[in-house]
């Protein structure tokens, strides 16, 4: 499976302001090209975060960039929520029925929840005891004919699959603004990494709607020390 | 003035560990030009917080990179610490006699602190009440001859200063590595904006030492909403 990340950050590396609201820091350029990288990818990842502060729906606007099924309509990619304790809400539209869902969940999640979800259309797949096991999770999605995964966010689980070393690539833009607050979500949150840190390599730099976008990918080799 | 901030950060946003522990981001050619750029400024500015994290000295290495002093001597940039309730100890290297230093503390720093650094050979300007008043400090500063001041972080100060709108130039190394971590200092901390966001321009984008060095300008316009 190829993992890559995609997301844009504002000058001062954060996603979003504290209080976590949607801030516009690319433009229409850089939204072309993530519409064509989420029509291009088998499955589009989030964190439950996302789910909850945004209410994401993950399909692909332009549908003549997608592929057709079987039946001659568009096929739009999967959606994953990384999940442990199956927090994405049954009305969000994530589980709606435009596209295949995954919840990722762990051995923790209440059995209430995983039954309200059951009745959704998302698949539920379990891994970990109590966080989801993301290199198990996603060997299952394979399994499933998911061969480029494309990860959304949040900072929280995109270092989770740093720290899992399953990212190959991490497409950025950094846009004309500054944030700022100690507080408000980054690139990569989690614990955060104190002696081996993630290596990567820069593959590509462009500049756009008055940003940049900067394409790194994870050398196969040992991470930095 | 002309204020210019240089930070190195990771591909996502961190200055630093959540430990504070400096980690090495960029490499000789942008502290090469890190360097330059300091000799060239008036003064070199940081945060308390920095020098009680890393103890920096803030002098140019390369002395031939420095303007001649009357005496014939190479004159080294001075050095300024924001620094509100007078947290610099007595001993910093900052405070030595390498170089001029101020420290621009706030009406809220105990007496005896401000005794203490007293017998060091430092200027203690005093602006604001319970907090330093940046705009009224970097007058006295220009009023003393300066004209080019470089701050080098942390992310609270230069978050102060964007909250001032004090900034005319912001330059990033952006390196090739993940630090991650919820709590690890970011290019801009702080309380962090929620609606009327800096807005900036990018007026140049150079590949140095795996990583890329973006020069931003900030315009004189009304920032973004």
């Amino acid at each position: 499976m190829h993992v890559v990340v995609n997301a844009a950050m504002s000058a001062d590396g954060k996603l979003s302001s504290r209080r976590r609201e949607q801030i516009k820091i690319s433009g229409s350029e850089d939204f072309e090209r993530v519409d064509r990288l989420r029509a291009d990818s088998d499955a589009v990842m989030v964190g439950v975060g996302t789910v909850l502060a945004d209410d994401p729906s993950l399909t692909v606007d332009e549908t003549e960039l997608l592929p057709q099924s079987d039946d001659g309509t568009p096929r739009q990619p999967a959606r994953v929520v990384a999940d442990s304790r199956a927090r994405t809400p049954p009305d969000a539209r994530i589980v709606d029925d435009a596209a295949t869902t995954y919840l990722l969940v762990s051995g923790a999640a209440p059995v209430e929840r995983i039954k309200a979800l059951s009745a959704t259309d998302a698949e539920i797949v379990t891994a970990g005891e109590t966080r989801t096991d993301l290199d198990a999770a996603l060997d299952v999605l394979e399994a499933a004919g998911i061969e480029q995964l494309m990860v959304e966010g949040g900072g929280e689980l995109i270092h989770s699959l740093f720290a899992a070393d399953l990212v190959d690539e991490l497409t950025v833009f950094v846009g004309p603004t500054v944030i700022g607050g100690r507080d408000a979500p980054t690139l990569a949150d989690g614990e955060g990494f104190i002696d081996e840190f993630p290596a990567l390599q820069l593959d590509g730099v462009e500049r756009m709607d008055g940003g940049v976008l900067l394409r790194w990918s994870v050398p196969v080799s040992e991470p930095n020390s």
